[in-house]
């Protein structure tokens, strides 16, 4: 029998989009012994953490939890859910997750309309209005924060608008909640889907997610009881069941209800871990949060400029948690990349489709979005490329990111 | 802001068929800072995740790895690539989770034809292949461990038949992996589907699969770039696209190939886990692990015995990791579970659908399954009787059970 080693990783400084470093006491969290599911003590957990969520979403919805995955996992359970085989799905694509959104509703047996927007840009509020008032989808999916570019879409005005049309609004905010403001209520999003392994800084495996009554209205055209658990005689709905078991958010809502019917073995030490992130979040305040985010991004932005290098895409719709960095001419990004990790323990990311080759992705998201960081993957990145034979002057990167710190505060 | 307390589960000793309690060096590793998704420490657990897989699941198979979910994730994952919709699918029901094997292949879209067995026994072999040589299905799927009554389907000849038929042979070995001997090449399985939070003793949130070439054959048929990956012209396969983008075997067997094709991003900290729970089963040996399990179940049967308590179902296809007790009459079978976790921190389970109320189902499994456990279970069982005004002759149930222990041996 071949033997293997203790698991002993490597220390990393991970300035990605995802997944990023993790706050030692949601790690501890998960080394807590686990309790049953249908424990008191444990429920009493569950209950907490979809409390702790409808703070995070901005949102009185009644329903938050996280789905039992990671964060596409989310995404499919809404999109599978709230999508009957047949309807109309409208997604406006700015970048490779708005096409994740295509597939998957695709797949849900959905008839799909798209729009696409250069990638690099977002669209304005009116392209999507006016795209939703001429397609008249069932429902509109659409990325808040999408990381294969860096860009952000404005959400404010497109609620309304789904409203007046009775079409269902689905926000994919992997990759912003936690990091830049995401007003559930406010904008008028029927569902929403947070990821845990960027900004929150949870490790990857739960996808918290949040919806509200209008969404809630469709689910229960599609209601089922498990067989197997059915009493009585059991009743079709108005709309085709949900073509999956596991992401049926009828049957997650009645798990996560005090009826808990039994569904999955709820993941006892992810749920730990994404308890106390949400409660380290809460405990910082969403608004000091965000503001923290900026910051940091502030410091990354100017060293990066000092050091000569160029922002990729356009800088008004920059999402703030993520700077795309076109990769010099001449330069060799993922011999980059490599010296980074190897000499210096930096993880910083590529990107993909057109824009593979073309930039590097560094995040500062939520724990590894600090002053330390910043500074250090600056020093690094001026170091490797000088080592690779890129002309710049040496030193100004780091001046700069510590002159945002000293004029800004921390 | 509302100030949540710091995480303080109790310490339980849990004896439910799962989840069940971890080893201590398991919830460690879930404590280790997180690694990015394609640093090349962390794809060297991957691969050696897979290998270790393999040898769980006694099989030369090239695919062997984790579904990102709970073990009905992997489920639903091997049944949506491998059933086609339309086709014929043949489930054996025996108890809740054949029950849940139909509900998820209906939701695939398939034409489902189901046996039923009488709840508390299984199907002789030749019962199902007979039923599969008049139905002809394409696909069969079956529970091989049955935790809502407690049995264990023999699985050995049914193979041969689905290979001479051209059926695919799904097994759900949720709760028997790890526990009791599942040999997949040696029954001729093509996809097995293992479960964390029992006999293996891992944080429920993973699911191991493997599958065969004659599997993956079908999956190739159905196999797709996702969108926004895509280089090239896009073909579509010789049969309809996989339902689910999450689910879909195709996408994942290649992420977990060299080729690293992105999709979801790994759950870091659960396969950290799942790695050092699958060590700890390597090194105990599968022989000596299914012994040990063998072992306590007889102690822990002796001591119900002792105590007067009648085991549900047919005691020849009993699961020896899980003991099925008939309440007795008289007796508030939730009252009896309700003071053991309250005054002992002991957990068992009740059971579902035409059992809730009738029988509790004691597991022996993973860590759970050890000396102290069983013997701590009995006399708090006893006295919990006891309290509960039922007559029985105190003592006799510890010292049964220590009486095997002495014979036997530990």
């Amino acid at each position: 029998m071949k033997r293997y080693e203790d698991l002993a990783p490597s220390l990393r400084c991970i300035m990605t989009p995802g997944p990023v470093e993790v706050d030692p006491r949601v790690l501890r969290a998960m080394s807590f012994p686990v309790l049953g599911q249908f424990d008191p003590e444990f429920t009493d957990i569950m209950n907490e953490t979809m409390e702790m969520l409808r703070a995070l979403f901005k949102t009185g919805n009644k329903w938050a939890f996280p789905v039992d995955g990671t964060s596409r996992s989310g995404i499919e359970a809404v999109m599978v859910s709230l999508i009957a085989p047949g309807d109309r799905v409208l997604i406006p694509i700015f970048g490779r997750f708005g096409h994740l959104l295509h597939e998957i509703a695709e797949r849900c047996g959905a008839e799909v309309y798209t729009i696409e927007k250069e990638w690099g840009s977002v669209f304005a509020p009116e392209e999507v209005i006016s795209a939703i008032r001429s397609i008249k989808p069932d429902v509109v999916a659409i990325v808040h924060g999408e990381t294969s570019t860096g860009r952000m879409q404005p959400l404010a005005e497109i609620g309304q608008v789904c409203r007046e049309q009775d079409a269902l609004l689905i926000v994919d905010a992997v990759a912003t909640i936690g990091g830049v403001p995401v007003e559930t209520d406010e904008w008028l999003l029927d569902a929403v889907i947070g990821g845990t392994q960027k900004c929150l800084s949870i490790p990857s495996g739960m996808a918290p997610v949040t919806y509200n009554e209008r969404a809630e209205a469709k689910l229960l055209k599609r209601k089922q009881v498990e067989r197997g658990l059915r009493t009585g005689r059991f009743e079709a709905g108005e709309l085709p069941p949900v073509r999956s078991n596991y992401f049926d958010l009828g049957m997650l809502q009645d798990y996560w209800s005090p009826q808990r019917l039994n569904h999955h073995t709820e993941m006892t030490s992810m749920l730990y871990a994404l308890r106390e992130g949400l409660r380290l979040v809460l405990e910082e305040g969403l608004e000091a949060r965000h503001a923290r985010h900026a910051l940091h991004e502030q410091a990354l932005v100017a060293g990066l400029a000092a050091m000569g290098l160029t922002l990729y895409g356009d800088p008004d719709c920059k999402l703030t948690v993520v700077a795309c960095v076109q990769i010099p001419e001449g330069v060799d990004g993922e011999s980059v990349r490599t010296m980074l990790l190897d000499h210096f323990g930096i993880e910083i990311a590529s990107s993909f489709g057109p824009l593979k080759g073309k930039i590097w992705r560094i995040g500062t998201m939520g724990f590894s979005c600090r002053e330390n960081n910043v500074l250090r993957v600056l020093g690094a990145l001026e170091a490797t490329l000088l080592r690779h034979g890129h002309s710049l002057s040496p030193g100004l990167s780091v001046q700069a990111a510590l002159d945002v710190y000293e004029q800004k505060g921390r």
